[in-house]
């Protein structure tokens, strides 16, 4: 790509970040902790809201903006948990921006709202190059997908403040190594903490539930 | 975004296309059928590219190029199965692009190349967006995704000429309704034929083979 490409896409992400600051600016005054949760297509991001919302509203306040290309399905199936949700329809966008997101969050109750949920568009690749003002990344990772996708998809999981293994009820019938991905991370995000459950039959969430608590009670602790 | 970033995009595309038409012309002064495999990752390109070109190899001469941000393990995996390989590493790229394939093409036996396989990058979105001078579109589809991806990704299903349901030997442990899928399908890209088969036990290939061999023909007369 020529040189005249790669300006542009910077001054994109310039105007991007300073709406990304804007968002983060709302969650600071409003005390919400901002979660963005990627991963490809089909990897669970929707139940996990569905599971997720539904344990974490016995004790906090929970919300959910939901980026797809097209349909509201994914912003009614979270619905059903009982927590405000937005879907947004990018269009052909892949990824949310913080343009988009910050439209959601005038949906929003946010001066009701101690966690917000933001799960992007299905893709492991763009979403990462787009700051939309969140704390956190969770990257989620299907064991239907196969454990080097850490390997073959670095940008994403670098920034990842933790990695879900999710689908673990299929691990019997998959070739997915476990030990092997957290290998692969290890390389990838040594940092970032790895969660293993399944959103299926809920095996393995708790661990999930408490670092999310802990990520909570952090922010709200700062605020003191 | 704004009106500039649009124009930009659009020469992007129209650099794209005129390399996507050269592309296009080597493919028909060697008379090669070019096939961009889509789909997100983990949905089992590579597998399939293994378990295809090892059975049409024996009736066709196959090669594969096969694009990835980071790693050659797939065009490893694929070389084992005995046909010409070139692994493309776009960085950060979240899609191939014409030139990209016309590079890659310079390092494979196009001579000696009847059915050309172009395994994009896992991406449910961005590779739609880009014409890399293929014959036709295959879009494949794990059954640990979910039914409703045609609907929720629909820009790159309109494209697709063939469909591909693959590990369907999940079919016992997932919630995947087939029949769903297929009405989905039918609202998305009507024309287009769906295979279900899996590439871990072999069961269904023989169609999508069968409609492989039958695109090559087609090709092979036109060209007598």
């Amino acid at each position: 790509m020529s040189t005249k490409v790669i300006t542009i896409d910077t001054q994109i992400l310039k105007k991007n970040d300073i709406t990304a600051n804007e968002n983060r600016e709302l969650f600071k005054q409003h005390r919400v902790l901002a979660i963005n949760v990627l991963s490809s297509p089909g990897s669970g991001k929707t139940t996990l809201m569905v599971r997720t919302c539904g344990t974490l509203k016995e004790k906090l306040r929970v919300a959910v903006s939901v980026g797809d290309l097209q349909t509201e399905a994914d912003a009614l199936r979270i619905a059903g948990a009982g927590v405000p949700v937005v879907q947004i329809n990018t269009g052909t966008a892949c990824h949310l921006d913080a343009h988009m997101v910050q439209l959601s969050l005038k949906a929003l109750p946010l001066a009701a709202t101690d966690i917000l949920f933001i799960e992007n568009v299905g893709n492991l690749v763009c979403p990462a190059n787009f700051d939309i003002g969140e704390h956190l990344k969770v990257v989620l990772l299907s064991v239907a997908e196969g454990e080097e996708k850490p390997l073959k998809y670095p940008p994403i999981f670098q920034h990842a403040d933790c990695v879900c293994i999710n689908k673990t009820d299929l691990l019997p019938y998959v070739d997915f190594n476990v030990n092997q991905c957290r290998e692969n991370l290890k390389r990838i995000c040594p940092n970032a903490p790895v969660f293993e459950f399944s959103c299926k039959n809920g095996e393995g969430l708790s661990a999930w539930h408490d670092w999310l608590l802990d990520k909570w009670a952090a922010l709200a602790g700062e605020a003191c």
